[in-house]
C-alpha cells in the first residue's frame, strides 16, 4: 500500500510547496479591509488599455497579421519580436547590438521574467548544488531555488547592495568546507532592488564582476541579473547593467519583463542567456510550453516599434515618481523622526525599505506588531523577514517593505498615517 | 576546475536535451522546398483573427475590463475564466458540473496543455519513477518524460487504442521485479490520437479504467488524459471523456487546449486536477511563471461567452472533414490499393497513420526511402519511430504519420501522389 497523498507527489513538488507566497495572499484575502501596502501590483491606472488596443486592431484587422499572429510562433520567441528586443535593450545600455554581444539567438522570450528565472536555476542547479543570494532578496526566488533543491548561502548588502567582502568571504568559507565546486550562481537585483529600492552603483558592479571573475579559475560562476525595475527610474538613468560591463559577456544571465513597464497581464518577459546556457534553457523551455503566446509578442513587438511604449514609460515614470514623493514625503512626517527609523528616499522602483528601531516589537507575521497594523490599524505590509533566506538574520525581525505602485497618493499619506500609529501603540 | 560546459548544466538540462522534436524541426529547416505533411500544425487559414479581433476590442475599449485583462491574474488563471471552462466542459461530457465534480478549484489554467503535462509530470515523479504509455504515443510527452528523469514503459495498442491486456500484463511484469511502488501514472491521448487519429471507444475506457482501479489497492496509479483534439470530430461527436467515467473522480487528469479548436498563438490549455495534486501543480506553476497571460484568458473567455466560439469550432470541423476526406481519397486511389498497405479512416482530428508493407525499406530518419522522399520527391513526412520510447519497436520501422491540417486538398493530392512516387522506386 502506498496511497498516502505524500507519497503521490514528487520531491521537486515538496520543495516548491515550501515558498511562502501563499501565506502572503492568505494574509490579503483574510484582511480585505486593510490598506494594503504590501502587494507588489502595478498601478491598475496606468495600464496601457488604449494603445494596447490600437495595436492589437493593428494586428488584428489584416488577416496575414492576425493569422501569424494567432499561429504557433517558436520556442525561444518570434525571431522579428528577439531582434526588436536586443535593440531595445541596446538602447537601454546606451550602445550598439553588436559591441553588446547580442544576437537574437541568445535572446530567449519567456512567460515573465519568472519563467526565465526558472528555467536557468533548472538549467543549472542539481540538488545540493551551491546558490549565492543577496540578504534580503526578491523572496519568490528563494522559492525557486528551493523548487531545484538547490543550497541558498546569503551575502550581506549595505546602501550600495552586495557587499564585495562579503561575497569574497563567503566563497573562502565554502572552498574551505570543500564545497566550491558545487557553488554555480549569484543572484541578485541590480536596478531599484525588491525589497530594498537599492541600484547597484558602477563601482560596485565592476567589484562584483572582479570577484566572480577571479574565482572562476577554479569554478565557474554564472551571474543572474534581474533587471525587472531598470526602466523605472526617476530623475535620471541607472548605470548600465552587469551584462555589459562584464567584458566576456558569458559571465551573465540578465533577466528583464515588460511586466513592470507595460503590462503584466501580458506576462511577457525576456532573458540574455550565455553561450553555454542556450541549448539547455531552450530545451527546458520546449518541455514547458514550446513558447509563450505568440499574441502577446507580436503586440510589445509593435508597441516598441511604434514608439508607443517609450511614450508609456515616460508617463509611467512621472506617475511612481510622483507615488514615491507622496510616501516619502509621508514617512519623513511622521515616522522618520522618531529615533532609530531608517529608510534610503527612492530613486526608482516600487519599494521602500523601512527598517524600526529595535525597542519596537518585530515586524513578523502573526506577532503583536503585525496584528495591531492589520486588525486595528487596517494597514498591511510586508515582513522583512519574508526576503531572508535566514529568518535568524538580524534584518529579518525589525523590517518592513512598503510597496507604493498601487495605492493613490491620498492613500499613501494614509497608510504611513495608519503605520504611524501603529507604531506609537508600542512606543516606549 | 571545472570549467566544461558539460558540468555547468543540471541532471534535468541534460535529460531535456535528448528530445527530438528538435531533429524533426531541422529537417524541416533543411527542407523547405518540401511539401510538407509532417508539421501538426493547424491549419492556418482557419485561425479567427475577425472573432480575436472584435473580442479584444470589446475588453479594450473599456478601461475598466481593459485595466484588468492587463494586470496580473492569479497563478491557477482566472477565476471567472476557469467558471467559464468547467461550464464548456461539462457541456462537452453532456453532462453537468455538479455531476462531474467539476469545480474552478479544480481548474488550472497554463500556457498550453504541453504546460500541464509538464507540470503534472513534474508534481509526480522523482527520477527512476515509472511512466506507462501507449506504444506509439505523443512523443513531446516523451521529452517531457525524459526531462523528469522518468523511466517509461510502453503499452502495445491496437485499433482501439491501449490493449488491456497488454497494460495488466505489463503491471504484471513489474510487479514481478518489485517495481510497482514506482508506477505513478499511465499516459494517452483518448481522442484522435497523436499519431494514429485512434478514439477509444466507451467500453474500452471502462476496462483502462477498471484495471487501474483494481491495481491501486496495491499502487495508486493517476491516470493522465490527454485531450487535445476531442472538439476536431467530423461526423459525430466522440465518446465522453475518461475524466468523466472515473466513478471517483480522483484518478484521472483531464488536459485540454484552445490551440488546436481555436488558436495556438493564445496558448491557453486547461487542466481538471485530482485534489490531491491541486496545490503541487499550484505551487510549480507559482514557481514556472505565477499564471499565463491574463489577457489571453480573458479573450478566450469573452468569445466562449459570447457564441464565437462554438460557431469556430462548428466550422474548422468542417473544414478538417473536407481535408480529412481530401487526403483519404488520394491515399485509396494511390497508396491503399497496393498490398501491406494499411490505415484507418479519421474519424476526426489532424493526421493519418499509415503502414507500409514490410517488403518496402525503412521508413526511419536519414534511411534511404526517408532520403527518396525529401531529396527527389519533395514531400516530408514524420517517421513513425519518432513515436516510440523503443526505436527497436516492430510498427516503428514501417511507419508515418501524415498531417492534413495545413495543407489545401489540392496539395494534400499532390502530397499523396509524391509519396506514392517515392514507394514506386521501391516496389519490388
Amino acid at each position: 500500500m502506498n496511497n498516502s497523498k505524500n507519497h503521490r507527489i514528487s520531491k521537486r513538488a515538496t520543495w516548491a510547496a515550501r515558498q511562502q507566497i501563499g501565506y502572503l495572499m492568505k494574509q490579503a484575502v483574510d484582511h480585505p479591509d486593510c490598506l494594503s501596502l504590501a502587494a507588489g501590483l502595478v498601478d491598475h491606472a496606468t495600464l496601457p488599455v488604449e494603445i494596447a488596443e490600437t495595436q492589437m486592431q493593428e494586428i488584428l484587422e489584416s488577416s496575414e497579421r492576425g493569422q501569424l499572429a494567432l499561429q504557433y510562433g517558436t520556442t525561444e520567441g518570434a525571431l522579428s519580436f528577439r531582434e526588436t528586443v536586443i535593440k531595445y535593450l541596446a538602447a537601454l545600455e546606451q550602445s550598439t547590438v553588436r559591441e553588446l554581444g547580442l544576437t537574437a539567438k541568445r535572446c530567449i522570450i519567456t512567460t515573465g521574467s519568472q519563467q526565465l528565472l526558472d528555467l536557468v536555476s533548472q538549467a543549472i542547479f542539481d540538488p545540493g548544488d551551491i546558490c549565492l543570494v543577496t540578504s534580503p532578496t526578491y523572496f519568490v526566488y528563494l522559492s525557486t531555488l528551493e523548487g531545484c533543491g538547490a543550497d541558498v548561502r546569503s551575502i550581506n548588502c549595505d546602501d550600495q547592495g552586495i557587499i564585495p567582502d562579503a561575497l569574497q568571504a563567503e566563497l573562502e568559507l565554502i572552498e574551505r568546507a570543500g564545497e566550491l565546486h558545487r557553488v554555480k550562481l549569484l543572484y541578485l537585483v541590480s536596478y531599484f532592488d525588491n525589497p530594498r529600492g537599492i541600484t547597484m552603483p558602477l563601482a560596485r558592479r565592476l567589484e562584483i564582476l572582479e570577484i566572480l571573475q577571479q574565482w572562476s579559475a577554479r569554478q565557474y560562476i554564472y551571474l543572474l541579473e534581474d533587471a525587472a525595475y531598470r526602466e523605472l527610474w526617476y530623475d535620471a538613468p541607472p548605470p548600465v547593467s552587469m551584462y555589459a560591463l562584464d567584458e566576456s559577456k558569458q559571465r551573465v544571465i540578465l533577466a528583464q519583463t515588460f511586466s513592470k513597464s507595460l503590462s503584466p497581464g501580458l506576462r511577457t518577459g525576456f532573458g540574455i542567456i550565455p553561450d553555454a546556457l542556450i541549448k539547455p534553457v531552450s530545451d527546458l523551455k520546449s518541455i514547458h510550453d514550446f513558447g509563450s503566446p505568440h499574441l502577446t509578442q507580436t503586440c510589445i513587438n509593435g508597441l516598441i516599434e511604434s514608439g508607443d511604449y517609450a511614450v508609456h514609460v515616460a508617463k509611467l515614470r512621472e506617475s511612481y515618481q510622483k507615488k514615491s514623493e507622496a510616501i516619502w514625503q509621508a514617512l519623513q512626517e511622521n515616522i522618520l523622526p522618531q529615533p532609530g527609523m531608517i529608510a534610503f528616499k527612492p530613486t526608482g522602483g516600487l519599494y521602500v525599505w523601512l527598517q524600526i528601531d529595535s525597542s519596537y516589537p518585530e515586524t513578523r507575521f502573526n506577532k503583536e506588531f503585525f496584528d495591531e497594523c492589520v486588525n486595528a490599524q487596517k494597514i498591511m505590509y510586508v515582513p522583512g523577514e519574508l526576503f531572508f533566506a535566514d529568518k535568524t538574520h538580524p534584518a529579518a525581525s525589525h523590517t518592513m517593505r512598503l510597496s507604493y505602485g498601487v495605492q493613490s497618493k491620498e492613500n499613501l499619506h494614509e497608510g504611513i498615517d495608519r503605520l504611524s500609529k501603529g507604531l506609537n501603540v508600542f512606543r516606549e
